[in-house]
């Protein structure tokens, strides 16, 4: 089935907002099936919304359309859309008295413009929106479907999520079944020639290579008709991967690195503390991420120089720091100090200056010993710290196994 | 003048490519005075590129697609526009001998692909692309004009910049002038209201409200013949809001919020450590963004829990710690016991639950006094954490000015 995103709001037009929105949307649709074909961006344009919409019925069975949903003069969407589907405006009493009660939960009261959130075209279905006060909507039009979402991201991540997946996923009968397996420690290229003739594997599922920053995930895809022939095809392409590359593999689907490792600490009865130096409390946000941090991570510390340490009351007591963290002995020493003044089995230090060769130590100290890696990010440092933490996890996890 | 984007490729369908060329590229043309009222995206398919340049033609003056000039087989874009403007296809002399340099510094060898990316259609004037190998097009019909860029980000962004801005900017003459004004601690409902007649602000500047997580953008956007007139238009508006909503503006276009507190702290010599429960290091990570953190940040301590706090040596020395960090009391006594042990002038402490009422406690501990605020964010973490990001920065805010 064809599935057309339309994305509203003047911000898309004038380089203020990157639209990552309908990125989200299209992935979300192509995972269930649908073939995206266009996406089309206006502005909060009577005229030019309706065009769009015009042009996407003829192409697309579901339109997904975001933005201009908010409570000021220039969100206009759903006027658009009341005109278009030829319907009055009522207002939608649960959307109102949830409003009502947010509002009076902060002492504030409820204004015009909120009043006019809650009102909807009558001919619409509401959808609830579980994190914002912009309900979504969906109408109907020749066995097409047009959801209305807000444009707030995790507002319409949200909802596409939790209504309207489930939704399509009902509609639409052909079966993709996908498997992504995560790896670290080796690079896209290498990865790709360990797998040899990717055409003959390719005739039981394609196959894609997915680089983020610091790793690299390969997707394996499978259609059909019948999910149990697809089952058997995507799990021999898996286990000809997992042959080939075992040990790089570090999870699979929803996985994430950071549950993964966190999983082995667990699992080990293993605690850890953190300190970090130049990485923006990167490495501290990977390990509290989880639904419990308290069962292995112990505290992070997350230090703007190595001066300051000197600070913390009675540090003093320990054996002496050295004069530059930005080095093997210094993060070494770093590690030892934060596992003995944290109390916990295992401390990772980093100290990462950005923009310069081998700027980047690591140390991972537990009772027994102290490990050691030095890394080269010569990258602005939102791009080096994501490499970084990949870096981090993929020394603990190969410590860990 | 009016411009359209025409985003072409697969990848930016399925959710793959986040499309940034598109935010880039409008909004430079905005910057220089282009209406950008359509951008579209689609894939590498014959017909769709085709559909989308008619409908483009007949909207704008400018059109500018990106992609799809690349040197592999589903790269068809050039082919398309050959047959769009009936034209035949040349080998570009300069094209093809700086493709032979390139490859012979890296001793390889040319192959057909790569002789493919040296040819251009007769009637198209060649741009150079001063970062890759695929050269950029453009084309003229009718006075209109079409450019045809490569997709890969830093390509299009320097063909953007050095090429076409120069090109266009002799064309339009067109003023525009814009100022941001960013606010928080008032919802986006209140400060409409609180701005009266938006209608009779619009006569002199377009005003658009843009809802960040837990603060609110404002935009004035003026356009005209002359600079000075622009200006003072803009100035009017600026200075009708900040009389009406002053202690709630916290900076202008490109400032953020963390750089202006941080500026505040550094201007009033003061430093600041941080101790956070439950918000995955994001108030440290605030903090650690700054390009000098040492100058004010002492340091951030990420707790997993507040029993572990109780494992740092030395802290029975310290008064008895509460029973419940997620308390006021609680978050008072973590906010002075993190200044205290860190040695800075202030301390910021944040201890949040998610997915509850009243979850969220923070205190702010100087010299004299301890101040404290609760919050209500009952969201999953990761939205929460940014409202409380900005409601930490608006707290601070507040007690610096």
């Amino acid at each position: 089935m064809i599935a057309e995103i339309i994305s509203i709001g003047d911000e898309l037009l004038i380089g203020q907002t990157i639209n990552t929105n309908a990125a989200f949307i299209s992935g979300a649709l192509t995972d269930i099936g649908f073939d995206v074909n266009w996406i089309t961006t206006v502005g909060d344009d009577e005229h030019n919304i309706n065009a769009a919409l015009v042009q996407a019925q003829q192409r697309a069975d579901v339109i997904i359309t975001t933005g201009g949903l908010g409570p000021t003069h220039d969100d206009i969407t759903k006027k658009v859309f009341a005109d278009y589907f030829k319907t009055d405006m009522v207002l939608h009493k649960a959307t109102f008295n949830r409003l009502q009660q947010r509002f009076k939960k902060r002492n504030l009261v409820l204004t015009e413009s909120n009043i006019a959130q809650a009102m909807v075209p009558t001919t619409a279905k509401v959808l609830e929106n579980p994190v914002g006060t912009a309900p979504a909507l969906l109408f109907k039009r020749e066995n097409k479907l047009f959801f209305v979402l807000p444009g707030v991201p995790v507002e319409a991540l949200a909802i596409m999520n939790d209504v309207i997946v489930p939704h399509l996923k009902k509609i639409n009968d052909q079966i993709i079944l996908k498997r992504v397996l995560h790896t670290s420690g080796i690079p896209e290229s290498y990865l790709f020639e360990q797998l040899g003739d990717i055409a003959e594997l390719e005739k039981d599922a394609k196959i894609a290579f997915l680089p983020q920053l610091g790793r690299v995930d390969v997707r394996v895809t499978s259609r059909g008709k019948f999910e149990e022939q697809c089952r058997e095809k995507i799990e021999r392409v898996e286990q000809f991967i997992r042959n080939r590359v075992s040990k790089n593999i570090w999870g699979t689907d929803d996985e994430t690195f950071d549950e993964v490792v966190a999983g082995l600490l667990k699992r080990q009865n293993k605690t850890i503390s953190v300190a970090e130096l130049g990485t923006r409390a990167a490495i501290s946000s990977l390990f509290t991420r989880n639904d419990k941090p308290e069962e292995f991570f112990i505290q992070g510390l997350v230090i703007s120089s190595a001066e300051h340490l000197k600070s913390i009351f009675n540090l003093k007591q320990l054996k002496s720091q050295p004069e530059n963290i930005y080095s093997e002995p210094g993060v070494r020493w770093l590690a030892e100090w934060t596992r003995t003044a944290m109390n916990s089995d295992l401390a990772l230090a980093v100290a990462f200056k950005p923009q310069i060769e081998k700027g980047t130590f690591i140390a991972l100290s537990d009772q027994d010993q102290t490990i050691f890696s030095e890394q080269s990010y010569p990258f602005p440092p939102e791009i080096a710290i994501k490499r970084i933490e990949s870096a981090c996890l993929h020394f603990l996890y190969q410590y860990l196994i």
